[in-house]
């Protein structure tokens, strides 16, 4: 069975945009390959080197959803990137044969460094993380990973650096891993933007009650519908985009009907949509309590992954050291 | 006892600049400090990536002429860096809180970049060679370390990276190794520049016999005296500074009043050098035969010394990662 290798930072508690942006993607994996995900706590130092004392509370929120939502460690491997320290050693031996130019040229890290400017991220990991996401992927000879557009450069720069180990090493043991390009419905954060923790706009994937109820029920409408009797364009309606999501064909067909010709408010519309995000949450969340509330098991799981990874992630450092002549 | 940290390139024979500019140095600290000296496989890679499968036979050869000029693996730690993971560990979190201008600011950097022409060393690994080398250093808690003048600038990075990690993670974890700085007699080459490998003009310590005469014989003397029966000038003869180190006082004195005066030919005054050094050489070759015939024995030290550096490392990097907050 080919294997995929997909990674996130641990940022806390996911959200609807990572819901159906990722994790569905990767639970229906699962089903066709041998998956591996892992909690990329490495990655997340080489921007937030000063905050990582939140990494190990950020995972366990994560990890909470990512079992809740049903990724399944009977069949996946789900692990703590540093837990394998092998990647460490591999990111070195890579680092050794990965020009630099080729990273100072990846377009993500001359847009981050551009847009981040509240961190000092000018540091010589931020510069490398690529090696180190390369490491990540080609220990597990990884055939998929499964990506968005955006991080298509870095899986190319991915195949170069296998590739240029083979040429160098006159070998064919890395395989250049593949992009599994995931169509989903994008989802924005409830002031428009993309939806993102750190816009402060996102509606959680454990948010419930109250918590829900607000952010949902204060979406914005069509700003030109003024008045409950104004007609109403679902296309301008930012809430409609949520509405498309988690409604039914027939409720999606009555707004389409109702809301030009003004025959349903903007709050029983939305009321609509809050039920219908509540049922679909309801029983992952049920879900993560049963995990939030017992972290060992999360914690026990991820060891349990880690180690089933770090087996292999072994074979594959002890092969490259006989490769490159470090077997002593 | 006070932790002394010292690495060599594992370039193979040792010639007698090494001898003398530093092996008797580490010999003699052994007595002083708790001292690791370990073999710097990765730090070789860093430049010769595409000839590393030579590293393994070097290590050995070089090892050979550590043990046979005294380092003794009673007293000292000796290990290869490449079997205590915990190096690249360190490496790549310290990878993460190192500014990059740092190491673009890097003298020897700057000077290798423009020296070394035939080999492609513009890799990501080779800017980051200084981080290695601090991990090398104070995963240890080595308070000093033996060095050169030209490597000074180096040390001071590494006192700065471990300062700047006590800083950002507020803890006074790391101590800021401190230089020894060696006077030693300059050795210069059979051809008068610095005595390197890569010149071809080293004596080796293993150098004996043919060989050994032969590059004594050679050696250039007093160029201003053409005929036997011309006065010399010991202060401009190559050979004069092999001189200076072998030879006794009384030889010295002897050569001094006869040289200008053409009391003794060049020939029969290299002859007394070639003698000295000989038997110099001669139990240290001796030794060195003993542990050549039985490499085994070599790579037994040096699995046992990286086992206990091992431990201490692990230590280390255990601690660190419960400062960072990546400790599940």
């Amino acid at each position: 069975m080919d294997r995929v290798l997909s990674g996130m930072r641990p940022t806390g508690k996911l959200h609807l945009g990572h819901l159906h942006g990722v994790l569905q993607n990767w639970k229906e994996l699962q089903d066709k390959y041998e998956c591996f995900y892992f909690v990329a706590d490495w990655h997340a130092l080489t921007t937030d080197y000063k905050i990582s004392h939140e990494i190990k509370n950020n995972t366990i929120e994560m990890v909470a959803d990512w079992l809740a939502v049903g990724l399944n460690p009977e069949k996946s491997t789900l692990f703590i990137q540093s837990k394998v320290k092998e990647h460490a050693e591999l990111h070195l031996l890579l680092s050794m044969i990965t020009p630099l130019g080729w990273l100072e040229r990846n377009p993500t890290y001359k847009e981050m460094k551009n847009e981040i400017k509240n961190k000092d991220i000018n540091n010589y990991g931020f510069l490398g993380y690529p090696v180190l996401q390369t490491a990540d992927i080609i220990i597990y000879h990884a055939k998929y990973v499964p990506v968005g557009m955006d991080q298509i450069p870095h899986l190319e720069l991915s195949r170069e650096i296998a590739r240029r180990f083979n040429f160098i090493y006159k070998t064919n043991f890395f395989i250049e891993p593949e992009p599994i390009l995931t169509d989903f419905a994008k989802i924005p954060g409830i002031d428009g933007r993309k939806m993102s923790k750190s816009y402060n706009n996102a509606i959680f994937i454990s948010d419930k009650g109250k918590d829900l109820e607000k952010k949902v029920l204060n979406l914005v409408t069509d700003t030109h519908r003024v008045r409950r009797t104004d007609p109403g364009d679902p296309e301008r309606c930012l809430a409609y985009n949520f509405h498309k999501i988690y409604c039914t064909e027939n409720e999606l067909e009555m707004i389409n009907k109702e809301c030009p010709k003004a025959g349903i408010g903007c709050f029983d519309c939305k009321k609509i949509l809050l039920k219908r995000i509540s049922e679909k949450l309801a029983p992952i969340q049920e879900k993560r309590e049963k995990y939030i509330s017992n972290k060992n098991l999360i914690l026990d799981i991820l060891e349990e992954g880690s180690n089933k990874a770090k087996k292999i992630a072994k074979e594959t450092v002890d092969k490259v050291n006989e490769i490159i002549g470090l077997k002593y």
